[in-house]
């Protein structure tokens, strides 16, 4: 493949045509394009951008790269959740089983743990057992059987994305919002999915903390999946405080059960249902948001998200015993309350340095071939807007020793802000809509 | 060595540091840093600049990836002149004799043919034996017994540029003007000038047609030549139409003599003595350019140069006898006239369309390892402004069969352009002095 004509147009801000972007993903993806003439084309993309229908043949090409899965026509519609990531966001693992209760079909396809935000897949494997590495066909069985799977990606699945991904992670342009959008939809749309929810995250927490980022990130997605046939909606969600208060693996599962009891936290409740009333809306199954919300509230209401869980756990190979009791869980050996220093309004509970802490605690990988302890973590009391009295708690430490103790504190102490008086309020939980019409203020 | 972070700075259009650059051209030479790093740091070079101080540090890095060349003493002031290419381009063979004749010291690393124009070693090699091979040591040795050597690009030689152009010309980046200046001034700096005298092609069959890319290439080697204590020089010269009449390698040697016996053409032997000038003037040896002209016409008119030329010849083991017998060069089997299909005044012979037959004749390189046939070439007779009657011989074709016959007359029917009336003027010969102090305008 002759690929120097190629990257002088995208160096000249020119476009490449649907066809070039094929051959030129395919060639990549087998080896016959060298990544430096790959890493010359990207900084170029990088800096002078590329056209909506290049992002298209970009993310098709990548994804047809690999496998798509393929559902029979008695499997229900089939809708995924995917968040760019934060502090807390134990999201997946209750609506998961919530969603495939309520009767749409979740080929989840979850990540680790990245940077200092916690990964799905990390969580549930402190459940003893739980196979996260399931083949395409064990998945698409379990969709099939039981309603929803949550695996990680595998090496079948958008293998352009994957290879592309490692060089633009080592050449600086991996932070180019269309290439960003372009990766996770090259794995999304090989689900085979009908529809799907974003969860974009903005605040100091967030992968891209400033709104306007994160409603172009979303803006690019949803026409991205509405372009290959899979209706796509986000909400913008706020990562300027952790969402619920376990931050860490284990004591995030913890927290998810009692979700799935329907006994809170609200905040987190709150998310899970109003993704989950677009989950239902996008694949038209309840288009009503009102009768989607209170249809999704009586499935937890009755256990039956409850029991999807329990399912999917035994299904994995997880012992589904951990659902009824989260005793089972691992947990940590030093268990100590961080105390507010001083009597007032907590103004700030910096989530991006609760996760740093977590992973320096030993919760999460500082490099790749780390192995996570899934005891450590932090939890969070307090939140921004609350009144605090000194000496009471804020945050729980679970540290593995002494040393995971004092980095928990000394993160505290940076992180947590008490001020006098009540603060100005933080970000709206859940502030906009993001569809293929435009975008509506919810908050 | 972490290249990411500067990889970065340069996609965001901030500095590198003089050491940052050092350490880059270092690392990357040895093979410590992967090409597809540097391609995107090329990328992000081309698309967002280098500051000047960066562009110095660039070419200093490169300049000291390899051997510098040092003299004695005793050796005269070291003057080189470079060309960025053209057709019909024989200036270094006569220039460097008559320079070594005329008292300063002349090392010479000259080019292969490139695309569509000649190269200096391929026209001496068409004297049987004559070696551009020499070591360093060799060269260094000539040009303290003789004056002056003629040789090619070593591995010695500034191996980071070699390393860097090749990964720029399959990557898109060749083009950048900032870049292209660096290549150029780390070999040139390589070879322990004291002075620099640049000719730098305009018009239709340069590398770079425009004249403002020719003068800003030109203000930036300038630039990089004074940062360096090699004062350096450029004229502007026209290529919208060959130099001389000879465009071919044994043909032009043939030319290169007739020049060195003081018998034309006048507009070669303009170009020599101007750039001879310029060349006396840089190294402080005549800085009156009228004196030195008459200098040089002197060692012309003497045969000193020719003679000069001779010694150089016998001592790169050439066979010194061509000097006084041209027929002893190659000589094409078929050679026959191009004859004018109207009458009326030429108006073009583009020297961009000749090359390119010339390379197709066998001439010239379609790849690298192409041989080259010295034979071949055009010979022109009839430049921009001539009147010509219908049938009268325009070019003659120098081809190896018939084959080579054919694509020179296709190629003439469309280079040759011949109209009514006297023609808008061409390009004046030489047009622009650039020196540390600015451009002046010379016609």
């Amino acid at each position: 493949m002759i690929v120097i004509p190629l990257i002088e147009r995208k160096r000249d801000g020119k476009r490449l045509t649907e066809t070039e972007w094929h051959e030129l993903v395919a060639a990549y993806a087998r080896g016959a394009v060298p990544d430096y003439q790959m890493a010359a084309l990207m900084m170029a993309v990088r800096l002078n951008g590329l056209e909506p229908a290049e992002l298209t043949a970009l993310t098709d090409a990548m994804c047809e790269s690999g496998t798509q899965l393929r559902f029979g026509p008695d499997v229900p519609p089939r809708v995924d959740k995917h968040s760019t990531g934060g502090v807390g966001d134990k999201v997946s693992i209750v609506l998961a089983p919530l969603m495939a209760a309520a009767g749409v079909a979740v080929p989840m396809v979850s990540g680790r743990g990245l940077a200092h935000t916690g990964g799905t897949l990390d969580k549930l494997q402190s459940i003893r057992g739980f196979r996260v590495d399931l083949s395409l066909e064990e998945a698409v069985a379990q969709v099939g059987r039981i309603g929803a799977a949550l695996i990680g990606q595998t090496a079948e699945i958008a293998p352009a994305d994957r290879k592309l991904y490692a060089l633009r992670d080592a050449t600086a342009t991996v932070d180019a919002i269309a290439l960003m959008a372009a990766s996770i939809m090259s794995k999304k749309l090989a689900e085979g999915l009908n529809g799907l929810v974003l969860d974009i995250k903005r605040g100091s927490g967030a992968f891209l903390p400033d709104l306007d980022d994160g409603l172009e990130l979303a803006r690019i997605m949803v026409r991205l999946g509405a372009d290959r046939g899979c209706l796509t909606v986000a909400l913008l969600t706020a990562m300027d405080r952790p969402l619920g208060h376990a931050c860490g693996n284990a004591i995030e599962v913890a927290e998810s059960i009692a979700a799935l009891r329907n006994e809170g936290p609200a905040d987190l409740l709150e998310v899970v249902y109003r993704l989950g009333v677009e989950m239902l809306h996008v694949v038209g199954i309840e288009p009503d948001r009102q009768r989607a919300r209170a249809t999704l509230e009586a499935t937890m209401a009755t256990g039956r998200a409850l029991n999807k869980f329990r399912e999917i756990v035994a299904a994995q190979g997880g012992d589904p015993r951990v659902v009824d009791d989260v005793s089972l869980l691992p947990r940590a050996p030093v268990v100590k309350d961080y105390a507010a220093t001083r009597s007032g309004y907590v103004a700030g509970v910096e989530p991006r340095r609760l996760g740093q802490a977590i992973v320096t605690m030993g919760g999460g990988r500082q490099r790749m071939e780390d192995a996570v302890d899934p005891a450590v973590g932090l939890v969070v009391h307090r939140k921004p807007g609350d009144r605090v009295e000194r000496g009471e708690p804020v945050v729980t430490i679970h540290a593995r020793d002494a040393d995971g103790l004092a980095e928990g504190q000394r993160a505290l102490g940076e992180a947590v802000q008490i001020v006098p008086e009540m603060p100005d309020s933080a970000l709206p939980l859940i502030s906009h809509r993001v569809t293929v019409d435009g975008v509506e203020e919810l908050a």
